[in-house]
């Protein structure tokens, strides 16, 4: 059992790992950087070190400070948290190294998952579906057709060294192909100075649908089941749910599978998730395993009632799990809205500042993970999330009806917020009906009046 | 269904009951005393009314004015909460005569179940165990020690116009009976001037254990399990929770039938909940019934998952209930502290003021009811508590240990509170062992360092 830990990370994140280690009587070490001194996790953690200032560069990324820290506080583990150096394969090495307990999987876990390429490779030696494609750079046209009619259109056209949408093309059939190949290859090196291309299956309106796993050290992996993360704003996950409305008991178990064959050929332990791309008909693929534990965790905690942070570190203790796949029960249907400082009308930009009243929501069904409170300044240096609100109910409608009350309720004044955003999503009928992909958000904005989000 | 509500109450039920409304659609009407303007609940509500000053007398308790908000914004329902009008028989009968919805049980059974006389009738027409005693005045001092000798000792001998443990004698055997039979007499005539006494077997050690019910206005009655209230402290509850460390599933299936039975003898709806006390051979006695919502009823709705003011609600709106005994399922342990504003140094008395910072807990398993905020001023007129602090968890164990990191972390400046009280009696091993009877809290204050619990 782990006796004292430093936790690596700041924020909401930070605060949730004090919280659990309180629970298991864990003694706790903060560190943090200047700005963030009068961070809640800071005064919540039995000890604290500054590590630096702003930005992360300066503290948070910096490994051998904590480790330093990590050295002149005894401590025997790290928790990374999500972000900073929570899937750096090397931090994790060092910490090995150090015979300080990282609290995550094994550092060739990280390192393996972390190459798309490789993990790619991974997911298809353990049967799962990845996405079709030429796997790597395809020169010659008429070998890029074939293989284009071979994996069926629409495929898409990626540039090697892409990004952004620069290089990236669309083909609907053959002779739109040629086209597009040749287009995509000539922007790729205007662009980036580099004409390579690759070619993949094109997934039309997809979800993005994960499955979170939990496996000890000892060779035990189960899965918890999916979360539907299809709500996306420019690539970033704005509103989360457990269970997926278009996810049934049969294409459950077999994602599940899908993904805890993923995770024991790369011999993973600890909380990790499968990301999958599911299309209308229910054929899904993998694109990535977040190697870490991730924002809406609790989600999922609130649906199977498993506190992932407690197994994390119960985990890396060396407990021999004694959860089986049977004893895993989804009880209820919960969702996360991500309460972020920013301001929609300018294009949701982050808003720092100064928190005046603060009354977060509280009652039956309501769960709310924030580092802040009245008084408190958000800093610029972060991540513009400043809390976030999960709700619970029997029913995905009991708990958008919630979400709604909750949001409503929630007073952040001095800063301007998300929470008007996240309503209107909670009203909008094509929300409830369940019917999002990952281009809900873009179609939501044009289709909904201006004034129902342009509100802060 | 109901389309909008009168909530004839303050503090944190009232803002409980507005939560539910807005789940459901319901608009609201707040009503509210001079001193309770900067309310939460009254800054939620849709509309708001004064019905006068402090104290309850001249604002709560008049059911006059309260009626006459009622006409003046239109509303078809009342919701009276706990405390105040929520057992007043003849304000449940006002609002039956002028058509709006009481939500609770028709006027004749909150009459029937408050005189305790009859409610001990019903209790034990339905075949519900009560204590054994004279059930009314005896005065034949041979008579009484058979009937002494018959129900068995201890029995207590109680003066009719008794209160404040005077004219009350405990026999352990006949010798004794026959003395304190004659003092209790006496010690009554003396003191009330009136020395009619009744015995009554002496439950030793008892628990205090209460049947949540729900019954629709069509004749279905479930009950929702059990909490356990033996924490107490001068006949306050201070901690609940669910389930008892102390019932089986057998005693809590055979308790559940018989008050689900008192709750049929008396044409029963609404939520309500039946009292006992239960001794350490798992006997158990029907003491009294609360015809109302309880302050405690969170823990029940984190246990079952189940939203009992919105059943309530729909139930006031006519619903045929679709719940079955077999759906109710106890998936958690949840315990509530009551947060008193109080001053433990002072013997407990209420410690009203205006709150400076204000940080409620959060994360995992852990809910707030509180009507409280910073900036906000507790008045001195009302009951001294401020907050419901609520965790659940698989475990009692588990639950225990997040209730103590919730209330480690349950920042309220500017008043004195009994959080610390409540974090020493989680923290207490006989506490933490189950095995706590109605005596637990002036034995704890004996055992207990003075520090542990003098602290605010």
């Amino acid at each position: 059992m782990i006796q004292k830990l430093l936790i690596a990370n700041r924020g909401e994140i930070a605060l949730r790992i004090v919280r659990a280690c309180r629970e298991l009587g864990i003694k706790t070490l903060a560190v943090y950087s200047e700005p963030d001194e009068q961070s809640l996790h800071v005064q919540l953690a039995d000890e604290a070190i500054c590590i630096g200032p702003a930005p992360s560069t300066e503290s948070y990324l910096k490994s051998d400070r904590i480790l330093s820290a990590a050295e002149i506080a005894d401590v025997d583990a790290i928790h990374p948290g999500y972000g900073f150096l929570s899937e750096n394969a090397e931090f994790a090495e060092q910490c090995e190294t150090c015979n300080i307990k990282f609290v995550g999987p094994r550092s060739e876990s990280i390192r393996l998952m972390g190459d798309k390429a490789m993990a790619k490779e991974v997911a298809r030696k353990a049967k799962a579906p990845v996405i079709p494609g030429s796997d790597g750079v395809i020169s010659d046209e008429k070998e890029a057709l074939k293989l284009a009619q071979k994996i069926g259109f629409p495929v898409i056209i990626k540039a090697v060294a892409g990004g952004g949408g620069k290089g990236m093309r669309l083909a609907h059939n053959a002779p739109a192909f040629a086209r597009e190949f040749h287009s995509a290859r000539i922007e790729a090196e205007k662009a980036f100075g580099n004409g390579d291309v690759y070619v993949e299956k094109f997934i039309e309106d997809p979800r993005h649908i994960e499955i979170q796993l939990l496996g000890d050290e000892h060779g035990k992996i189960i899965h918890l089941g999916e979360r539907d993360c299809s709500v996306q704003r420019r690539y970033q996950k704005l509103v989360e749910e457990a269970p997926s409305p278009f996810v049934n008991d049969a294409l459950r178990q077999k994602m599940g599978k899908a993904a805890i064959r993923i995770a024991e050929a790369c011999g993973y332990y600890g909380a990790g998730t499968i990301e999958f791309l599911v299309d209308k008909h229910g054929d899904f693929y993998f694109i990535e395993m977040n190697t870490r534990i991730q924002v809406e965790h609790g989600v999922t905690e609130e649906v199977t009632g498993i506190d992932l942070v407690k197994r994390q570190l119960l985990i890396a203790g060396g407990e021999h799990t004694e959860l089986d796949q049977k004893d895993i029960k989804f009880t209820r249907h919960a969702i996360e809205c991500r309460i972020n400082a920013e301001d929609p009308s300018r294009n949701f930009i982050p808003c720092p500042g100064e928190i005046g009243l603060y009354y977060p929501p509280g009652g039956h069904g309501v769960r709310v993970d924030s580092h802040i409170y009245g008084g408190y300044v958000v800093p610029p240096y972060y991540d513009s999330m400043v809390s976030k609100l999960i709700t619970y109910a029997f029913t995905r409608e009991m708990a958008i009806d919630r979400m709604y009350r909750a949001l409503s309720e929630y007073l952040i004044r001095g800063i301007k917020t998300s929470i008007p955003f996240c309503a209107a999503v909670m009203q909008d009928p094509v929300f409830r009906a369940g019917s999002v992909t990952t281009g809900y958000i873009p179609d939501f904005m044009d289709r909904a009046p201006k004034d129902l989000f342009l509100k802060s």
